[in-house]
């Protein structure tokens, strides 16, 4: 691999990615995206008795039927990259401690699917590894348990909240295969403008957002043309706006080829999820799902997926911190 | 970079760790290692109102120290991997947030450090980064008032209990440098043995550390005597003695040359931590401060790291969940 620009990684052998898996919950499976979707549940806790093992058991499942789905044998992935929303990321210790495959639990928020296919590159391209398996997941219950509000309260949510996505996606990259290829990724900086609002995380990531997309644009020497999609992870419609309005303020119009996966996840009429999806599962489940069969049927060629996340927590918002934000992105070619 | 074993990857090129910084509390200030640490503070709270805002400040003030003892400058520090124990890693998050290198969080709990040297060891091997910092942080009041109770209840500890350090410590890996060299790594499984109690982690922990342990020699066809010294990260006085006698019973004689970073930290007589020292910063500032000083020093010359990591929370706790740990380790010789 070489170093382009600032920031930007080129792969001379771009490893492969060879599978995905998605799976989630009630609210998703109603959505717009649903039938790209391996799985859909009909129930939040999925047969479990808690929210917290109902989503563990979401990304232990969704990274067993990834591994089925690629026919590889578990002895030939040689790493995991895993991390979720929940304090301490026990949906992925807890949901993968029986997987039996080297384990590296890492955390970016939102942006944790993008991390994970940053790092599992490298891995992959280096000879660390032959395989990697990517594993996120978020739940909207176990979320607003933890960052909001118990959900008993029936708080009101305004306009600007995003709705956490609940389900787990997961990727195989392999040295070996026929694409999609990762063929660049543009790892992000922290970057935080001072926003304070935490029911407007997509005004706080989007300035990370639009930092990582010119930077990537920069180093590589391409132009938001050179893409058929560029998404991001989590922005929502505010986001995205703000986002559009941002790129083309700095001489890039995105205008045409941009969505958001917050934005593509939940029907805005009938879904009442206000600014639209966000969680790990966000980008993971639209990437796992919809994205992915949309390279593999040729209907998108190259693509830039640019995962966002907002690195906060409830103390922090309690006090009185602004909420910096991080995007990773990660360009996917057939 | 080779695969050897089933786990381990070796470093043809080996990463040299270019330079460390270490910043610690006031209690292990008054510790055995004392002099090894770069900055000692001598309250808990370093001007900050909160102990949250004093351990950003520390991982903060610990990662511009390291940079600025290795005389790199800062755009030739091309990823930081960082992460802590906090909800949401925000002590690195908002340490690190106007640092400006591109960031990759990472989560192993006490075991973050060695986490980031393998991870880190392999970007810069693999010319992804050319330098790497990799930084960690924990703090007793925080991780208290987090994981068990608030201080001001006084609640009494049991003697299997231990005490997590207060501080942060930090490494740069480089290209190019005339050592201490990382020369393998063995990045762990998650490993659960069933043991519920959260005041006896080292118990929780010691199966992970073995099977680390066990994994490096079988793969790299060491024995133990190879080293000079074996360092676990955090398994205290409770959890070395189960290491000894769990590697003894599967022959692996490691009596002689095997001690534990939160032995080593606090003094056992006069210190009242009872079984020892534990964070993630456990193993970092006694690595960063001692270790890589007696491997300057030439006193060690081969020594292998192996940071523990219990990957529970409080609500997995209460909800009657057993402890799943792991363990990473790292060979360093000069």
């Amino acid at each position: 691999m070489n170093r382009i620009g600032n920031q930007t990684i080129k792969f001379n052998n771009p490893p492969t990615i060879l599978e995905t898996a998605s799976i989630v919950g009630p609210k998703e499976s109603n959505g717009p995206l649903a039938k790209y979707f391996d799985k859909c549940l009909e129930d939040e806790f999925w047969g479990e008795n808690s929210w917290e093992k109902a989503e563990s058991k979401m990304i232990k499942e969704a990274s067993n039927l990834v591994i089925s789905k690629s026919n590889l044998p578990i002895d030939d992935i040689n790493f995991c990259l895993a991390g979720d929303l929940l304090n301490q990321c026990i949906s992925s210790s807890f949901g993968l401690r029986e997987i039996n495959i080297p384990f590296f639990g890492i955390f970016g928020a939102c942006s944790t699917f993008a991390e994970s296919l940053c790092l599992g590159s490298i891995l992959v391209e280096s000879n660390a590894a032959n395989n990697v398996l990517c594993s996120v997941s978020s739940h909207f219950c176990s979320a607003e348990k933890q960052f909001r509000f118990p959900l008993e309260l029936g708080n009101q949510r305004p306009q600007s909240a995003q709705w956490t996505v609940t389900g787990s996606g997961c990727a195989i990259l392999s040295k070996t295969g026929q694409g999609p290829y990762i063929t660049h990724i543009t790892p992000g900086k922290i970057i935080d403008m001072g926003i304070k609002d935490s029911n407007n995380m997509g005004a706080a990531m989007a300035p990370a957002a639009l930092d990582t997309l010119i930077t990537h644009f920069k180093d590589t020497g391409r132009n938001p043309s050179y893409y058929d999609g560029i998404f991001t992870g989590d922005l929502g419609y505010v986001g995205k706006e703000i986002l559009k309005e941002l790129a083309l303020s700095k001489g890039y119009n995105i205008n045409s080829n941009y969505n958001d996966c917050g934005v593509l996840i939940f029907d805005k009429d009938s879904q009442d999820t206000h600014s639209g999806g966000s969680g790990c599962a966000c980008a993971a489940t639209v990437f796992s799902g919809y994205l992915f069969n949309q390279l593999k049927e040729k209907k998108y060629k190259k693509i830039l997926l640019i995962a966002t996340g907002a690195l906060t927590n409830s103390t922090t918002a309690q006090q009185g911190e602004s909420i910096p934000g991080i995007a990773h992105a990660v360009s996917i070619e057939i």
